[in-house]
């Protein structure tokens, strides 16, 4: 339970999966951890309010808070910048001994930017990670798609991918899932739609929200929101 | 809640995760869904416990039990028999309107048996998914290896692919998750070192269970245990 620093207890720097919307779709764990944690730490995007907070409020019971806030930009120095900044602050509390659970939505591990902070953090402090439940997961639960099946192998890609990757990973795995859509979701349903997959593809944004959408892909709106992904299944049947 | 068949209201078929193997790894749902269902269903192997009931045991308050036991076998008849019986026992407690709970290890689409269940019951009856923790996102939190990172490819692999597609996903993606080990793990290994990725291999049994075992390839034991994977992370700091 947390490290040493110079002789006195340090915090330690906790990754906290809160799941992908619902707030029931915490685990008993990461309940627990935020709720004992002295202070709560979550990336915000330019000052907008954070999902991984509002998914996590029913456990926030007045411990202090920090958001890092991350400016609106691909490029990647004024992030570094901005997680520099928002490392320095947690050291802070982490060196007086408090626990900061860094609240991430779906999981840390799973295309979060806790890994950033950890990076920062991990020579001095000590790093424990709470896993969580993943859009992806979430996704196949609602649109009832068994991602995994038998010996079939998954590949989860970014739609950041040229076409040529893209391609090859649809047709090299018996179950995909394409995230990060934003502006490349015209391309990436253009490959799906070439290699003749779009009766086996399915869009769903925002999964386990109250506004979430499950549509086959011929009735995916033309944007794709930012949580939004698609899942494509190349097996006949996702019942047998 | 529920659906309609010969007039009468009938129960629903839930799937539900428990999680990787920690009690409390359980979400906030899945414990709710478990203590309200009259009835709760789990698979068991040639009589053996259920991993599913032991780690959901503390949300169990006697309500009913079925366990549906699958042969020791690798060929699909008798496992098929078994799910039809199964699903017999399952369909009379959905038709006198009792929700069945269906436990499932990790997450239910996930390599899951619940599959097999919904696939002989979801004409008739709904079916619900609670989608739960994998193992995979408990072995990349407890290694501390981020999974997916920035723009990078993940792919889930099972250890049954000939070696010749396990060279191909080994080299095609940033991470790699390779499941069911089992008896190709001497196979597997041999392909991974091949192909110089052993020091960026890690080797995860019983993932958050109290004997679990994290370690770096080169120190895993030469027989690996039903529930382990190998995690393979092409980039070199996994922190960054």
């Amino acid at each position: 339970m947390g490290g040493r620093a110079g002789g006195s207890v340090t915090g330690r720097l906790i990754g906290v999966g809160v799941g992908p919307g619902a707030p029931d779709l915490l685990t008993l764990r990461a309940a627990r951890v935020i709720e004992g944690a002295p202070v709560v730490a979550y990336p915000t995007l330019a000052g907008s309010p954070s999902l991984a907070r509002a998914i996590a409020a029913a456990h926030l019971r007045g411990q202090a808070e920090e958001a890092i806030d991350l400016p609106m930009t691909e490029s990647r120095l004024p992030a570094q910048a901005a997680y520099d900044a928002g490392a320095a602050r947690l050291a802070g509390h982490l060196a007086q001994g408090r626990d900061v659970a860094v609240l991430c939505e779906g999981d840390p591990m799973f295309y979060g930017s806790f890994m950033y902070l950890a990076a920062r953090l991990s020579a001095r402090f000590a790093v424990e990670v709470v896993p969580g439940v993943t859009s992806v997961a979430a996704a196949s639960a609602l649109a009832r798609l068994p991602l995994g099946a038998r010996t079939g192998r998954i590949a989860v890609l970014p739609g950041t991918l040229p076409d040529e990757a893209l391609r090859a990973g649809l047709l090299a795995h018996e179950s995909v899932a394409v995230l990060k859509l934003g502006r490349h979701f015209p391309r990436v349903r253009a490959v799906v739609e070439a290699l003749g997959l779009a009766p086996r593809a399915t869009f769903v944004a925002r999964a386990t929200l109250p506004d979430q959408e499950v549509l086959p892909l011929a009735e995916a709106p033309l944007a794709a929101p930012y949580f939004s992904l698609l899942l494509i299944q190349r097996e006949a049947d996702p019942w047998t």
